[in-house]
This record gives C-alpha cells, sequence and structure tokens, in this order.
C-alpha cells in the first residue's frame, strides 16, 4: 500500500460572510492549500458538502472547482453524509490514493448558511434526520436529540450542567487565539450557564453556531508531509430508538477502533485531537467513544483538566465546533486542518511536541463518523 | 487488478410514485439487487442522488439504506455530480473493488421529485448550474441550454427538428416494450413534432420527463456475473460560453476516449448501448462524443436507422430518459440495469447476441460524464 501525506492545506474565516458565494469560499481554501502544495498535478477533487442544494441552490460543486481552478476534465464529485460529508470526502481520497488509483487528490469542504433564516437552516439540518421516522415526524430537531442525550446522561452519571459549561468553555478559551474562528470573545463558565435556553438542559453556549466557511487540504501519495497513518469510517442507526445505548455512538465508537487497529495505536499514544464537539455533551460522549475515558466517565476528564493545556491530550484546540463554528461540509477538512497545524508545530494552541493526531467527525445523530489519524514522522523524545 | 462484476440487479417502477418514500424506493431496488445476489455481505453502499435535500428534506441516504437492510456499520455515502450521480456512485465502487479496498459494494440511486410543482423541479434542477454565472442568472434553463445546442446544430449541419423527433420516437417505441417505463403508450412522428413546444426548437416529446424512480446494483470482486472491462469520468466547463465546441461535451468525449482505452475496444466494438437522452438532441450529440459517427454527423444515425433494432448498434432499448422516465439520481443505475439485462439476454427489447455493452451517463451542462462498458464474456461468434 502507498503511503499517503498531507502535502497542502487552506481555510477561510469562518463566520459571516456576505460577500462570497459558496464556491468563491471552496475555491478560495483550495487555492491555499494548492498554493501551499506546489500546485501539483490534481487526478480527482473530492467536495465534502451537506446542504448547497437547499441552502443555495448550488450543486456539481466538483465540477464547478476543477474547472476554475483549471484543473482539466479530471473526476469529480460531491460526497454526502451529512455532518460528516468532509471527513467522508477525506476518506475517499485516502484510500484512492492508498489503493494507487490517484496520486494526488484535492479535498475541499464548505458550506454557506448564514444568508438563511434560523428556520430555514434547521429545517434543512432535518435532512440529517430519517423523515420517514415518527422521531422526525414528532418534531426532533438536533439540539431536542443531544439534549435528550444530556437528560439521560445525567441521569445515568454525576455530570451536571458545568460539566457541559466546561466544555464550551474550554473551546472558547481555545478560540480566542484562532483566528479564523467565527467567536474570539471571552466568556466565564458563569455566563456559559446563565445563557439563553436552547434545548434543556443545552444553552445557547453548548450549542454549535451556523456558519459559513470552507477548508481544502491536498493529498499525496509519498513519503514527505504530514502522513495519514488511519482513515476509518462507521455507520450508525439513523433513530435514536434504534441505538442499542442512547449514549455510545456506534459508528464512532466503531470508526475509533478500526483507526486505531490500523495505525497499531491506541488513545494512550494520541497527542492533540479535533473531535465532533457539535453540542458541548457530544464532546463529552466523544471522549468516551475514542477511548479517552470509561464508558459512562468522559465528564470526569474536565473535573481533572484532562483535556487541556496541561493535561492528558488536549481536545479542539481549534475551537472546536462551538466556538471555531461549524460550516458542516468544512467540518471535517477544518478539524484535520488544526491537526496538521499542530503536527507542523505551526498550531494556534500548539501543543509541545505533538507527535500524533486525531480527527474524528460525525454525521447526523449518530448515522455516520470517521477517524483519521496523522503523523508528523517524528520519534517520542 | 481484481474482475469487477454486477452480480445482483434491481430497478422500481418509473412515473408517479405517491406512495413511496426516497427511502422505500431506494430500499425497494436495493433488496431486489441483494437477493439477485444471494445477499452477500455487504462492505460499503455508495448513493447516487442528486435533490434529495431539497426536494425531499432527506440526505443521509447512505446509512439509512444501510441501516434499514441490516447491513451492519459499514461505510455509506452519497455521491452527487447532478445527472450523473448514479454513474459516478458505480464508477467509485469499481474503482474500491478493483483497487482491492472491497469486496462487495451495493450501489443504489433515487429520485423522488413528482410530488413537487414544475417550478419547483425547475429550480431545484438549476442547482447543476454555476450559480455565479451570468447564464444562470439571465434566466438559463436545462431545456433552454439544450434548445440553443439544438439550434446550433441546425444552423451548422442539415438536421432538422424531424431528426429530433426520429429520437424520440424510436425511444418511446422502445418504451412500450418496457414495463417499467414511465411514459408506454404510442405515439406518431407527427404527434411528436406538432407537439406542444417547450424551448424552442423542442417540444414535449423532445424533452425527458419529471420522474419517481430507483435502481440498484450489487457489485463484486470475481468471475462470475457480467463484468465491468471499463470505468471512467471525467469533468468539462460548467458554463455554455466556456465550451471550446458548444456541440462537443469534452466530458463525454473524454470518458469515452478513456473507456474504449481501457477496454482496449472501439466503438465498432459495441453491441448495445444506454446513453443520456435527457432531451433529444443530446442523443445526437452524444453518438458524435461516443464515436459513433463522426463530429456533426450524428444525426445521420437516424436517417439510416443506425440506432434501432436492425441497425448497426440499437441505443436507448430500455425507451431511454426521454420515454423509460429520469429519476436524476436513479438514471445512472437504470442505463446500467438494461445494459447487464441485455447481456443477460433477458432484456426488454433484446438484441440478439448481445455480448459487449456500453452505458453513458451525463451531468449539468457537460459537467460530468461517465462511461461503462460491460462483457458476459461470450465470444463472437
Amino acid at each position: 500500500m502507498n503511503h499517503v501525506t498531507v502535502i497542502g492545506t487552506g481555510i477561510t474565516q469562518f463566520g459571516t460572510l456576505k460577500e462570497q458565494s459558496l464556491k468563491q469560499l471552496l475555491l478560495d481554501a483550495s487555492f491555499q492549500a494548492l498554493k501551499e502544495a506546489g500546485f501539483p498535478k490534481v487526478d480527482a477533487v473530492f467536495i465534502g458538502n451537506f446542504m448547497s442544494g437547499s441552502l443555495a441552490n448550488q450543486e456539481i460543486l466538483g465540477s464547478l472547482i476543477a474547472h476554475d481552478l483549471g484543473l482539466g476534465p479530471i473526476p469529480t464529485a460531491k460526497m454526502e453524509g451529512a455532518c460528516a460529508s468532509g471527513g467522508i470526502a477525506f476518506r475517499h481520497a485516502c484510500e484512492m490514493i492508498e489503493a494507487g488509483v490517484y496520486n494526488t487528490v484535492l479535498v475541499a469542504g464548505g458550506e454557506k448558511m448564514k444568508h438563511a433564516g434560523t428556520d430555514v437552516v434547521t429545517s434543512a439540518i432535518n435532512a440529517a434526520m430519517d423523515t420517514d421516522s415518527n422521531e422526525k415526524a414528532a418534531g426532533l430537531s438536533f439540539p431536542g436529540f443531544f439534549g435528550l442525550l444530556a437528560n439521560r446522561y445525567f441521569y445515568e452519571t454525576e455530570a451536571t450542567k458545568k460539566h457541559l459549561a466546561m466544555v464550551a468553555l474550554k473551546n472558547r478559551n481555545y478560540a480566542l487565539n484562532n483566528p479564523m474562528a467565527q467567536y474570539r470573545d471571552p466568556v466565564t463558565l458563569e455566563e456559559i450557564l446563565n445563557a439563553r435556553m436552547i434545548t434543556e438542559p443545552l444553552g445557547l453556549f453548548d450549542c454549535s453556531p451556523i456558519t459559513d466557511g470552507a477548508a481544502a487540504v491536498v493529498l499525496s501519495r509519498g513519503q514527505s508531509g504530514i502522513r495519514v497513518i488511519a482513515s476509518s469510517q462507521a455507520s450508525g442507526p439513523t433513530q435514536a430508538q434504534e441505538a442499542d445505548d442512547l449514549l455510545t455512538f456506534i459508528a464512532t465508537k466503531t470508526s475509533a477502533d478500526l483507526a486505531y487497529a490500523q495505525a497499531g495505536l491506541g488513545p494512550e499514544d494520541i497527542d492533540v485531537i479535533e473531535l465532533h464537539d457539535c453540542f458541548s455533551m457530544t464532546e463529552i460522549l466523544a471522549y468516551e467513544a475514542l477511548g479517552l475515558a470509561k464508558v459512562r466517565e468522559g465528564w470526569k476528564l474536565l473535573e481533572n483538566g484532562d483535556t487541556r493545556h496541561g493535561g492528558r491530550i488536549p481536545v479542539n484546540t481549534s475551537g472546536g465546533l462551538l466556538s471555531k463554528g461549524h460550516p458542516i461540509g468544512a467540518t471535517g477538512l477544518a478539524q484535520i486542518y488544526q491537526i496538521v497545524e499542530q503536527l507542523r508545530g505551526t498550531a494556534c494552541n500548539q501543543v509541545d511536541g505533538a507527535r500524533i493526531g486525531l480527527a474524528q467527525n460525525l454525521g447526523g445523530t449518530g448515522s455516520y463518523s470517521t477517524v483519521h489519524i496523522f503523523t508528523n514522522g517524528r520519534s517520542a523524545e
């Protein structure tokens, strides 16, 4: 099998980007990534995007980007797996390069959401639930689903709203140092705990925002660059009522187990993680599914400060979805952007001596998860 | 490289399917294909779909199908390339199996369109144009675009509306024998020529209809079944004004040239073809891009009857998009369904002794094309 390495990355500002179309955002991030890679010959373009059809009346993103960048009549496609679309597009590129189908692939992801009203966006996001299900028909929304999980988690553990707030505070504090982040104003634990309620027990700061933005990565066969040492994907039930354990996303756990096995590593070997904190509760559940904590004990990591600088393994040093922002199709690639920066030693909120990083991207109510593990090839000191 | 073979196919009725959701259509076609394949262990599910987000508020089709069929937490994704989404999903499966990533992949495609009004569907289809372009802003629609091409073709050749009508008549006559086709009432050349005008010079029968439907294929590594001997994809300009030659889709030509080279065959070796007749004009242009006729001479094949039974190479024996119907995400897979039936010797409008078949799927205004060539492994007599 071939080595797969990241040879270029690009990202746009995350936030409200009124002046730029989705195509322009994708082009900006892609151009940065190609420039950094030295404008290689590109064999294919994969795009991660979830809702450009319904929110921007714009599909054919693959050919738009390939054509506007002058890459020739190469194969292109958009890949969709709800909020995991970016991770899925990245994984397809990894597989194609590892298997020898392509040498070099541009993967870009983006979403343009802020121009639409909150109601329109909420409805569009609900396309990531099963439209035939009684859960969706009964009015379940994504904040409602993750609020339900938080209530159940509180019932089964000693965790409280304070632990959710600690996730939100940690990620906001990281975002303060990320110039690309959507939210860079400091907040206090008190402000988070007293913020406007969205869905009990999730307040405003427990929910990722609506965001415009794009990110891109150029992947290639070879030895130089940041190497991908695991690339995995799994799926899970598309309705809450069908989960064996409401508090364990089988897609996340399966993709993590596969990735650790591929890399020959365990969670104790990872130096830095970007994981899918679409809600503060989701971060705590991901701690458990990724093996950083035992089942029902993820909340304890926050009490110990394990997942911030100075702790065992800093998580979401970019600010995470909660404060960096969550332009859905971009998210999986923006996570990888941050991990690559960490392994290059050039990240905001740099983790000293980071050698191995992991990115985990979730889609739907646990319907999709991808896990990628990266190394800069340096030996442990 | 591994051999890639089709071991199961499925298709739903095409037409107005009020009682079934998109998920149900995809499940029906997928179940048929899996049953025919003997319910193998499936390693991944790829879905071809264009507009389920905007028309059905339903994404996450990959996980929905994998989960509802009980296939386990396997990787899944939706692939989008406008009307070529089905062909693109199929090609990804071919590549993954050929490269040894997966053994067996379910590919399903579908679209649910009839419940939406014509205006809503027309707007949703326009997502397959560049939203930033002045062409789209000026009001160009898909019938408008292909009408423009037809007018230019008439200007550069001796072709007339009669040749367009001959395409529509041929494909309707084929559809009469296809129980799955949307339109199975006989029409005459006169009726086609005198039908309600949609966009000059394209009348009602020159335009593919709005359709509900789904199709599915199970692909596997191995020797038995109908073998895929070429799988190619190319992209092209996303605006008419950027085409070097308005009447040659570079994506179609490039994907055809690549496929013939892969298979070591030329157009003279193909026994039966399904090609992308979204408009009658598109079929004539595809004759040329696929090498069945010289540039600007595709219309002559109709005068000679070359592309119907008794002629050199029957085209669109399923009834084509024009009369079988065009449920966008299903189309690429429904074409492959028909070619597989032909090579098994069990097709409606069976071509006697067909050994080698080709399927060509177009997306956007020439933004995407896939070409697949299949054989049943029999020797020429």
